[in-house]
């Protein structure tokens, strides 16, 4: 395994080595958390967790990552000396993979040192960002395609090799059917499947021929190729001779993929031709540079199409490749004492919310999501006594003074960070990812269709507690009146 | 090392043992190639070679890839056991990385059994799109920041961890000056640079104090971030205090990062306030969600930006993240005669061009290039005598008949592909990064400005020469008049 400890970036290493210097060994707490929405949307699928987990109870600096930094001549010999047993010791909580979560709120909070939690940000930035983002593009897609399965097939056009393993992981939490990715497939126990390529119909003399071969080698689930030569003139009429033959065989697992053209037309007229022909049990699969917006339209348009393979806007979440998940610094020990911090901004949406915050999460009577309260860990009793009360709850919006709302009318709640590291060591095992996927899909579920829509989605609630709105005020009154920076 | 065997699409090894039960032992020949240019621009820069090459020279399959290959209940047992002794042992021939390349003209030939050469598709494509994309969007970058250096920051938000690390060797051979990417420096050898994060700023009780005790500890190259609390109220004048102490120390190489805001209006007056405090030697960085068109404005607005940090935009190859690059089927052996090949399609551009082929590049007097001639290697000699004797050259459209052009006032001529691999032995030692960047420099400076424009680029010509134009035609018409498929 790589030894991925250097997978940061240079100034989290010479940052930490001023921390070591100055002498400043406080504790600090950080919250992950992303700023907005990818892809226009209404929420975003968290992912990468449990692989971030593994890397950082990993990380550790050999004898060629300690030379490698010696040799940039920035780094003292004691610096050096307390790398070499350095192994991260902090905390983690987090909300669990597969769950909806919403700008600004903290998905993932880290207690440690200061060296330990700054060392580790870009890592852990890669690893949620990317995988959250894939997450949050196929639960786009798959809630697009309603019933019907969806298969990622990005391999080639991912962003690296990683790319593709990654996002097939995230892609099977958020609902994916399988992958075309042998190695993910192997790695993650995601199905694997694929079909045939233009390569094995123009390795044949004839396009039947081609059909004919593969069939007899793969009598089951045969999904035939169609476009490489005319797919309405040659591709159908050729797959239908081979379909008589397989139902002479008593098989009845087979189907066209359609891979080019335009797939409402031709899905319809190739349903007619199969069913004509009395295969009506063979399936199409659609792909071809499709995204969720494309398939909610030819599912719209009532497009008979069984199964769709997606490849290169999922895998590379095209057109937002980025999230944008940050990682802020939200307390810090000082004199002995916790002291909450706030980065002030002359934008009110880049403020962030200063202390240890954990999130809850409030349910109607149907187990429809209503609104989320993000809240100071010590006012939990608190606030549990008013919840267990059924007593009203005050929503406080995180920027505009004076906005709020009141909810009396909530079923039950959730709290969503959950402790998931402690002193550097995984709590739990790791999930499975169909625990995960099926948890993913029940979240799904409870958010109602106005906030999954695609344009201009129905914005979801997320406030702030009275007491954390008093001291995210107080905190900012603080530094407007402090002229000492 | 992780074994990439795996990393392939499944279909790639369910045709790769229908072949087998087929016997299927042929020789053929794919090309790989690009359909069009990123970002809607006039170029593309080759990358992602070399890593790729290690891997094809290290293809096989061991217990587990054969273990699990066989759960899937798709495998034969003697198919398994081919696998078991399976390597690599196909010729390439390829462009070099970091050379400027068009779309329709082949980049790189694989020549082998239809097996293995089926098989690597996936890992193929994978290596070489990402890596070149990414090469191209830095190359534009550096074009636009002119003379500056560019810093490459986008760890954090990259797609995986390879999506960082595979990244920052491709944008180095496309003219970096460094990145942030620590394992990345150490991987390949780039200069790994950093500055100083928000969080360092506010884990001090003051900014002066922060910045003072980051100048105590990295007096040299003291690069100072201004933006934490109000970039010209208090972060320049804060920097300008630590630079006059570092002034009287003897150290003049120091500046300040903007991170946010306007960057014209931020730098001008930085600018202004650094050098009224006789400060002219500090440098100013810029970095926040930049790409070409945002570092081409800046310049054209003779903003004092001394060095651009990017990360995001270029990491992720905003907003085109994938690229269209393809691996076809150009030729295959017939009963022991080789045939070319062509896939038809409706979309004359979409048409392969077939055969085994070359590109000979010309070029003007002045070295600028001219033009790219797509030839059948059989009539490599017959070309070559016609450019040695100074001869006029037939251009052809690739897909317009009756298109076509003459030159005759080239001085020079460039081969583009060469052996890289033969019987899957790599045939060179790889070359040092920082000569692939030199070469990439070369190659845009060869380049017309018009073809480099973001705007509607100027298209560069990639012609057919007269065979490989009467090859095509002759295809396209056998393929209209056979109605055998």
């Amino acid at each position: 395994m790589r030894n991925l400890s250097l997978l940061t970036d240079f100034y989290e290493l010479t940052m930490m080595q001023g921390y070591f210097l100055s002498e400043k060994r406080e504790n600090v707490v950080f919250d992950y958390f992303i700023r907005k929405n990818p892809f226009k949307g209404g929420y975003t699928i968290f992912a990468g967790l449990e692989p971030l987990l593994d890397e950082l109870s990993n990380i550790s600096f050999g004898k060629g990552e300690l030379e490698y930094l010696e040799d940039t001549g920035l780094f003292k010999p004691e610096f050096l000396e307390y790398l070499k047993g350095f192994t991260f010791s902090g905390d983690l909580y987090a909300v669990k993979e597969g769950e909806i979560v919403f700008p600004n709120e903290p998905v993932v909070r880290v207690e440690g040192n200061l060296m330990e939690t700054q060392l580790i940000e870009s890592l852990l930035l890669n690893f949620l960002n990317f995988q959250s983002l894939i997450a949050t593009k196929t639960a786009r897609i798959v809630h697009a395609a309603e019933n019907k399965p969806v298969l990622e097939f990005g391999l080639r056009r991912a962003q690296g090799q990683d790319g593709a393993i990654s996002a097939a992981r995230a892609s099977y939490i958020a609902g994916i059917a399988a992958t075309s990715n042998t190695l993910a497939g192997k790695m993650y126990g995601i199905p694997a499947k694929g079909t045939m390529a233009h390569s094995w119909v123009m390795s044949f003399d004839s396009e039947l021929e081609s059909f004919r071969e593969y069939a007899k080698i793969y009598p089951e689930n045969c999904i035939l190729l169609v476009d490489t030569y005319d797919t309405l003139k040659s591709g159908v009429p050729n797959a239908i001779k081979i379909f008589k033959d397989l139902q002479k065989q008593g098989v009845d697992d087979f189907g066209i993929r359609l891979d080019s053209g335009d797939l409402e037309y031709l899905s319809k007229r190739a349903r007619e031709m199969l069913d004509d022909a009395n295969c009506q049990e063979a399936k199409i699969f659609a792909s071809s540079e499709l995204d969720e917006k494309i398939v909610e339209e030819l599912v719209d348009k009532n497009s008979p199409i069984d199964a769709w393979g997606i490849g290169t806007k999922l895998i590379t979440a095209n057109p937002d490749p980025a999230l944008s998940g940050v990682y802020k610094l939200v307390g810090r020990e000082n004199n002995g004492k916790f002291q909450p911090v706030i980065k002030v901004s002359n934008n009110p949406v880049k403020m962030t919310n200063p202390g240890i915050k954990n999130v809850m999460r409030f349910y109607d009577r149907d187990g429809m999501m209503k609104a989320d309260l993000i809240y100071d860990e010590n006012e939990e009793d608190e606030l549990r006594n008013r919840i267990d009360n059924k007593d009203r709850i005050r929503f406080h919006h995180p920027s505009i003074e004076y906005a709020h709302f009141d909810m009396t009318d909530y079923k039950y709640t959730e709290k969503q960070l959950k402790p998931v590291m402690k002193d550097g060591k995984i709590i739990q095992n790791h999930h499975n990812l169909d625990k995960l996927q099926k948890h993913c899909h029940d979240q799904m579920h409870s958010l109602h269709s106005t906030h999954k829509r695609f344009l201009h989605p129905h914005i979801y609630k997320v406030s702030l507690s009275n007491k954390l709105n008093e001291m995210k005020k107080r905190l900012i009154a603080e530094h407007k009146k402090d002229e000492s920076f």
